[in-house]
C-alpha cells in the first residue's frame, strides 16, 4: 500500500507512519515529491488493517495496491477455472456456455417437470428453481422446503439437466447438497460468511452472485471465503446492481465479464432475469451477455408467469426460452463459443 | 394497487387482466382515460405477487398503493414506540436521545474497560463492541468469540452501560441474548432471512442496521420479520448507504429520519462511523443527526485507532468522544431533546 | 395522474384535491379503497404541475400515468425513425449498424487523417472527433475550434465518412452545422436547454448523449426539446451512468436498448469507450451492444493512445478497431442485423 | 502520480513507462516490491493526461496523488473566504449563518413580494427566485425573463434582501449580473464550462450548485474554472445527489460539508428543499445542515404551493419558513453560530 501525507507534514508526522509501518511488518521507502510525501509499504500483508493508518496525524489517504484475495486471482492460477455440472458432466467455463433455466420457485410437480422439459427440449444444461426462498416479506411464498428438492431431484432424472438451487442458511447447506448439483448463493447472503464456510466444507459446486451493491473486491473476497474453506468450485454470478435507474429493477453491468476476466479465473454466469427484472428485456440481454463473453446464462422461465408465486414479472415463457436459444446459438458461434 | 394499460389495450386484454385481479382475490374498478385504462384493485391483499400481472398483454406497469409492511407501520400503531435497554433501563425513542459507542471489535480487557469508562463518563448510554465480526476478508480479525461477550458483560457491570453487539448468524442468538442487552444485526445481514426470524424468537431488543443498498419497503419489512417473528422490541439504525461518491466510505442519508417518522413508529438511530467511515466527520454528522432528529446514535470508539483490529479509519478515541459530547447536549436541547 | 391519500384523510381533504384537479382542467375519478383514497385524474396535461398537489394536507403521493415526453414517443410514431448521415447517405436506424470512430480530440492533421483512413478502411461510416472540448479542467487541453472542424471536413473529402462532433455552446451551432455531418450534444449538456433549442433550429442531425444521471425520461424530454425546436433528426445515444462502480469509469448499462425501444421511435446508437472509460472493455462492450440491439456504436480510436491529449485510457487503436470490426460483422449477422 | 504495474511486467514495459513519465515532464521514483513494480512520478504538473498512460502494456492502475485543482484549494488559501452579498453586505461563510429563501420561479409582483417580506420579517438574509428556468420539459412554464429580473429588484429595494437568480446561458449572465446580486449557476449547468467562463469574468458572487452526481473533484474543478477566469467569489452549493433512494428526489450527503472543508476555502451551502425534494422534509435537513457547519441555508418558499408554477413539491410556506428560523437559531447558537 501506499500511504500520502497532507502537504506539510512535519518530519515527526512521517516518522510515526514509519513507525506504524513497521510495526505492521512492512518496509518503508519514503518518497518526497514537490506537493506531498508518500510512503510505498512494502511486503506481503495482506490482512493488516491498513484503513487504521488513514487515522495517523496528517495522513491524507491509503492507496492500496495489492488486491485483497489471494486464490481466486490470475496471480495464482492463471488459466481459466472449469467446472464440472451435473450428470452429464457439463464444464461450465469451457469453449460452450451453459444456459440454466427454470423457475423462480418450485410451486408444484407439474409445473416444474413442464419447465425441466422444456429447458432440456430448447438445449438447456441447468434447471434451477428454489426450495428454499428468502422472501422481503415475510408475508410472502417461502418455499416447499425438502419437497421442492424431491421434485428437483425427479426433473434431473428425466432430464439430465444439473440442479441448481439456493441454500439460504447454514442448515440446509447438508441437505441442499444431498439433492442439489449447484448450490446458489443469493446476493442478499453474498456477505453472509458463516453460510460461505459452510458451503466451503461440501465439494458440490457453488453458484455466488454478486450483491446488488458488492465492489468485485467484496465479490471476490467471498469467493475467496468459500475457497479458503476447502471449496475451489465456485461460479461467479452476475445479476444486476442497484443504481438510481427504475425502468429496470436492477442495472445489468456487463462490463463485469472483461473486469472479471481479468482479475479471476473462476468461470463468469449472467443473471438478465434479476439483471434487468422485466421479462420483455431477458432476450436482449441474454444475447448481449453472450457477445460479451459470458461462460452461462441463468433464466427465470415460468410455465405460466402471470401467476408465478414469485419474480413473475421477469419469467419468460418455455416457448420463449425456446425461441431466446435459437437466437442464442448463433451468436454464441459469431464470437467462437457455441451453446 | 393499480395497473397501468399501455395505449391501444384492446378490450379482451383489458378483461384478461380484470379476471387475474378477481383470481387475486381483488376487485376491480376500470377506468377509461385519454390516452390509457388503467384498472385499480381494491381490497387488502398485501401478499399477492402483484409484479406478475406485468406479463399480461398490454400492461405498462403497475403501481403498488399499499406498504408491504403492516405491523412496523403507522397504520397500526401510530405513538412513537420506546424501547428500555440495558441495566439503567434507559428507553431509546423517548425524549432522551441515546449515545451508544464503542471499538468495532472487542480485543482485549484493557481496551474494552479503557473504553467503556469513558463512555459512560461523557454520558454516553449503552457500550457496542463485537465479539463474533462479520469481515469482508476470511484473512481479518474474526472476534474474540464468547470471550468477548464475558469481557462486555464485565463492562456492563462495572459501568451501567447497556451492551450492544451484533449476532451475525442464527447459531449465536442464543449465546449473545445470554450476554447482550441488544442484539444489532448488520448491513450485510439486513435480509437474512433466517436471522431475523431467529432474532424474532427472543425477547432481547434488536438494533437492525439498513443495508447499504436497502430501499425503506425492504428496511421496514425486515424489521416487520422481526416483529412477525414475536419480537417488537425493534430499533431501527441508519448507518450510510452505497452510491458513487468517494470521500467517504458511504454517503449518510439523514433524511431517511423524517421519511421514517412518516411511515414507522420504530425508534431510529444513527451511525456516522460506518455512515462515513472517516473519523473526522464523525463529529460534523453526529450533531446534524441530532438536529435532524435520531433517537439514538452509534458511534465507533477505540483508545488506539491507529492500531484498532478493524475500522479504525472511523473511529474516534474516547478523547474525541468526550468533546463531541460535550457540542451534541446544546444541540440536542436546541431541538427539545437531551442528551 | 393518480392521487393516494393517506389513510384517515377527511371527506373536506379530498374534496380539496378534487378541487385542485378541477383548476388544474382536469377530471377526477374518486376510488374509496379499503385503507385510502385514491383520486384517479383523467385528460392530457401532461404540463400540469402535478408535483404541487403533494403539497395538499393528507395527500400521500402522486402517480404519472402519462409519459411527459410526446413527439419522442411510440404513441404518436410507431415506425422507427431511420436518419440519414453523411455524404453517403448512410441509414441510421436501419437494418446495418452503423459504426462511428475517431479520436476523443481532433489534435492533427497527421493524427486525424490516419484515424479517419483506417476507420473507413475497417468498414466504419462515420467520423468522430472534437473541436471544442468541454474539459472537467480549466487547465485541459480545450481543442482546435475552427481548424479543427476544417481538418474534419478534410477527412469526409478524403474517406466519405459523417463527420460527428461536438458543439458545447449556442455560439458554435451554426459554426459546426456549417462543418459536421452530425452534431453531437454531450453527456454534460443533455439538460442545457439554451443548446437543445440551438440545435432544433438547424437541420443537421443531432446525436444527444444521455447524461451520466439523466433517467430516461429526461433523456427523452430533451431530445422532445430539440424536435419541439424543429429538428425530428435526433439519434439517442447511451455513453454510462455514473454508479458506485470503480472498476470501469462508467456503467454501461444495455438494457437501455430494450427499454427505449418500448418507449421511442429514435435511433438507437452505444458508446462503450465512455460507456467503461477502459480500452480493454470497449471490444466486450461493442459485441454485447450488437448483440442487444443497437442501430450505432460510437467508438474512440487514436492512433497513438499513450499520448492522446484527452481520453487515451478508452482509445483503441486503428488495429484493434480493425480487428473488432471482424469481429461485430458475424455478430450483427447473428441478430439479422448487418454492418 | 503513481502507476502500479501488474504482476510479471518485463524490465523494458517498466522501462517504457519510465520514458512516458520523462515526456511528460515528470521525473520517475521506481519502487520494487513483493509481487508488484510501482512508479512514482514526481513534479507538478496537474494537466497531464495521465490516464492515457493506462494504456501502455502491463499497466494495472494510476493512482492521481495531487488535487487537479488549485485556487479553490486549502494548498493555495488556508483561511475561510467569506463574500459580502447583497446591499447590506452580508458576509457569507463568516460566523453567521445566511439564510436564503424564495420561490422556485418568479410567478407575479404579488408572490414575490409577499415572499421577499415575509423571508425579511424571519430573518432571511437573502432572496431567492428564478426569472429563467432550465425546466427538464419543453412544455412547462420557462420563466418570466427581465420583467422577473425586475421584480426582483424591487424586492431588494423593498427588502434590503440579497437577491440570488439562476443563469442558465452565456447570453442572459450580462443582464443577470446587472440585476441580481449573486448568480446562481443550476446543478444542471455545473459542468457548462462557457457559462462557467462568463460568470467567472464579471465581479458578482457565484453559487455554484454541485452537479447531481459530480464527484468533489469535478465540483472543485468547476468553482476553479470561475476563479481561474477572474471571479473568486464562488459559494459552494450542495443540492442533493442522485441514488437509488425513492422517498426523496435526491440524497441529501451533508457529509460533503466536513469533506470539502478538508479541500477549499470556500463558503458552502445547503439547499434542503432540492436536496430532499419534499417539502416535509425541508426543516429537518435545515436544521442538520447548519448542525454540520453550513455557512447557509438555501430554501424554497412560496406562498401558495400547490399553486406553485415550478416544484411545488418541495417548497414551503412563510409560516412554515417562519417556523423553521425560530428552530435554526438555537441549533446555531449551539454550534458557536448565529444567524
Amino acid at each position: 500500500m501506499i500511504v500520502v501525507m497532507r502537504p506539510g507534514a512535519a518530519p515527526e508526522q512521517i516518522q510515526h507512519v514509519v513507525d506504524l509501518v513497521h510495526e505492521f511488518g512492512l518496509k518503508d521507502h519514503v518518497i518526497y515529491g514537490t506537493d506531498r510525501t508518500v510512503i510505498a509499504c512494502l511486503g506481503d500483508k495482506r490482512m493488516v488493517e491498513k484503513d487504521a493508518i488513514e487515522n495517523a496525524p496528517m495522513v491524507e489517504k491509503i492507496v492500496p495496491i495489492l488486491a485483497p484475495y489471494k486464490m481466486a486471482s490470475l496471480e495464482v492460477k492463471r488459466e481459466k477455472t472449469t467446472i464440472a455440472i451435473g450428470p452429464e458432466g457439463f464444464r461450465i467455463g469451457d469453449v460452450k456456455v451453459g444456459v440454466i433455466a427454470g423457475p423462480c420457485a418450485v410451486e408444484s410437480r407439474e409445473q416444474l417437470l413442464e419447465t425441466a422439459l422444456a429447458v432440456k427440449a430448447a438445449g438447456g444444461i441447468g434447471l434451477r428453481g428454489g426450495a428454499f426462498k428468502p422472501r422481503t416479506s415475510p408475508y410472502a411464498f417461502q418455499g416447499m422446503g425438502r419437497e421442492g428438492l424431491e421434485l428437483l431431484a425427479e426433473a434431473r432424472e428425466q432430464t439430465g439437466l444439473a440442479i441448481v438451487t439456493e441454500v439460504i442458511g447454514t442448515e440446509q447447506v447438508k441437505l441442499c447438497a444431498d439433492y442439489a448439483d449447484v448450490l446458489q448463493i443469493g446476493a442478499r447472503n453474498m456477505q453472509h460468511y458463516p453460510l460461505l464456510e459452510a458451503v466451503g466444507k461440501v465439494t458440490t459446486p457453488v453458484l455466488l452472485k454478486r450483491g446488488m451493491s458488492a465492489s468485485l473486491d467484496e465479490f471476490l473476497l467471498a469467493a475467496e471465503y468459500i475457497i479458503n474453506a476447502g471449496n475451489p468450485n465456485v461460479i461467479l454470478c452476475e445479476r444486476g446492481i442497484r443504481t438510481f435507474e427504475t425502468y429496470v429493477r436492477n442495472t445489468l453491468p456487463l462490463a463485469v465479464i472483461p473486469a472479471l476476466r481479468e482479475r479471476t479465473h473462476l468461470p463468469i454466469v449472467i443473471d438478465p432475469s434479476h439483471g434487468t427484472g422485466r421479462a420483455q428485456m431477458v432476450p436482449a440481454m441474454s444475447l448481449a451477455a453472450v457477445a460479451a463473453g459470458a461462460d452461462g446464462v441463468i433464466l427465470e422461465c415460468h410455465p405460466n408467469p402471470e401467476r408465478a408465486a414469485s419474480d413473475g414479472a421477469q419469467s419468460i415463457t418455455p416457448q420463449s426460452f425456446s425461441d431466446l436459444m435459437g437466437r442464442l446459438r448463433p451468436v454464441a458461434q459469431a464470437v467462437d463459443r457455441d451453446l
